[in-house]
């Protein structure tokens, strides 16, 4: 049994190189004719720390590991198209690729926001494990699908912030009539807790907060907020992680020309988008644990929770929203079957290992 | 200030591609010319879940994005050399590449054992964290240097469980004697705990669990254990995570066969590494899981943990252990202060984040 398995890997491992052998010969070919300049627009500002590195990141190893056959030149947001026309833009073809976040199409897709960002869902392991071992990213491709769109995981933020409030939250009450940015499923779940949820763009935030158009926002965590510079506009800092225990990013690609290149370069954009996906969790893991430092010692920021009550308040009210969109939505029905059989089966597995280790090693 | 930086951003960005561009030209002429075929030893069964999934996995990447100019054969353990021999082989070049795990060679290297886990140490994302923005890497490399190795990382299994024993654990007088398979640190702890602990590659640990060699074995975790079968050899089975709060795994690079790649092949063999410590942790995640409810429920797996009194002594004497390896050991000093930082700093960062985010979705 050994022996034979033994031998149909071989046989299996030497039809692949050689069709591999043959495919070389005719692609080496195409390829010194041709080459390919990309553009990438993103919804950050270009460079931004983690958000704006990771598209970086990916072009310069797609450079290199095409030896330049493939460039991609990145666009900050507005440089090329604003930020929240990244999806459009892709779909459209005006770029070949993007960078963004799902929930940011939730107005043209509901089901998009569960790529992205659950309230009290799945952390950044999970949802990578669900995405890639548990059905989650074929679900994704399909939602994209008529839409000429491959989006690929692009990375993750880790656990965020609460946010920046210009007021204590003691109680739901002091929720009420609440103008804060926050999007996604935590946006709705906000609004039906009392507040006033606005959307938009990382780069209006700051003079927001500061002329008092917005009481409140959450963005990433001390990594980007630091670089943002909110502690200037506002008094308290919220650590408690809910509306995204993390954020998960997208590379999308136009579908027309990813089936344009050869089969060497379309893996090569997969597998380097895989290896930042890799790569920005522990940048912001690294970063954001020496900005939280920085923002306390040296800004005075104050770091606070919100009660229980109202962790239990937004609990309750996320059940309560995303339930309503998936009898609504076909798609969201769909998707979020997938994800919370996956979530339930993972989270107590979690509770045993992961979470229980944390507790025993303090 | 921003006009300005951006234009230093497109003259860089320019001056990049046009030395892509030359570089081009040249490497493409090699290439067609030099096709390179390497062998990468592993510590593993052949395509063993998991760990031995993960460098099949590297060499497809590899063989499609260098379009056949760089084809891997990866090999079991046993079938070119054996599973403890991949460090050596490595190095003298019988193989250009190896996966294992660095705890394999404290007997050369005392501190490659923090590569591979810590007890009571960093789980995978901050363990991730510390190699790529916190200098462990940098440090991991300068430690393999003089035996002409590049480690880099080669994936995660997550939380490991304490693993199986054949009798219970209710006090720290039931390790007295005990036979166990553990390495590493862990190991070492152990024996001072009072246990007897062997290093035996995980394709014997069956056979001496099932005779009485052996009467308690730690491998990874359910997905593995289950492969494995070790269900039909012991009788309990302790989640508890302490000895491996992550097993980081290792490509091993032989210096010399890497430096005689063209730098596009350098660059594939990199980023394919690092996608595959994205996919590794994912995979882990997803099957563990799955495996726990099949041990449990199809095989009667009674799941215990070990009492608060074992696990304090356990983490004491990891303290002392491991003190006493960076008093006697100038590489382990240097290494764990590293660690010790990075780990000090996220920990209590983790704790208002991630670990409050688990206790809040409960």
């Amino acid at each position: 049994m050994k022996a034979f398995s033994r031998i149909v890997l071989m046989a299996t491992s030497l039809l692949f190189i050689s069709a591999c052998g043959e495919k070389s010969e005719t692609s080496q070919a195409q390829v010194k004719q041709q080459k390919f300049k990309w553009k990438l627009v993103t919804s950050w500002p270009k460079n931004f720390p983690g958000l704006g590195i990771a598209p970086e990141k990916f072009a310069q190893h797609v450079n290199k590991m095409s030896n330049g056959r493939l460039t991609i030149e990145v666009f900050g947001a507005g440089q090329l198209v604003p930020g929240f026309e990244v999806f459009d833009s892709v779909a459209e073809g005006t770029a070949e690729m993007g960078h963004s976040g799902a929930y940011y199409w939730k107005g043209k897709i509901p089901a998009a926001s569960f790529f992205a960002a659950v309230p009290f869902g799945m952390n950044a392991v999970e949802t990578n494990a669900w995405l890639h071992y548990g059905g989650g990213l074929e679900l994704w491709q399909q939602l994209y699908k008529p839409f000429g769109i491959i989006p690929v995981a692009g990375g993750n933020s880790g656990a965020q912030f609460a946010g920046w409030f210009n007021k204590e939250i003691n109680s739901v009450e002091d929720l009420q009539g609440l103008k804060m940015r926050i999007g996604g499923i935590g946006g709705e779940v906000m609004s039906r807790a009392g507040a006033l949820p606005v959307n938009m763009p990382g780069g209006e935030i700051f003079p927001s907060l500061q002329s008092g158009a917005l009481d409140a926002s959450e963005w990433v965590g001390p990594y980007n907020d630091l670089a943002f510079g909110f502690y200037k506009a506002a008094k308290y800092y919220y650590s408690t992680a809910w509306q995204e225990p993390t954020a998960t990013l997208e590379f999308l690609i136009n579908e027309k020309a990813f089936n344009g290149l050869p089969s060497d370069l379309q893996e090569i954009v997969l597998v380097a988008a895989r290896a930042v996906n890799d790569d920005m969790l522990s940048e912001y893991t690294a970063r954001n644990s020496a900005a939280l430092k920085t923002l306390v010692e040296e800004h005075g920021v104050e770091v606070k929770t919100f009660p229980p009550q109202v962790i239990e308040v937004l609990k309750n009210t996320t059940k309560v929203v995303i339930e309503e969109m998936a009898a609504n939505d076909e798609q969201v029905n769909e998707v979020w079957t997938s994800y919370k059989r996956f979530y339930d089966s993972i989270k107590s597995y979690h509770e045993i290992s992961e979470q229980a280790y944390l507790q025993n090693r303090q």
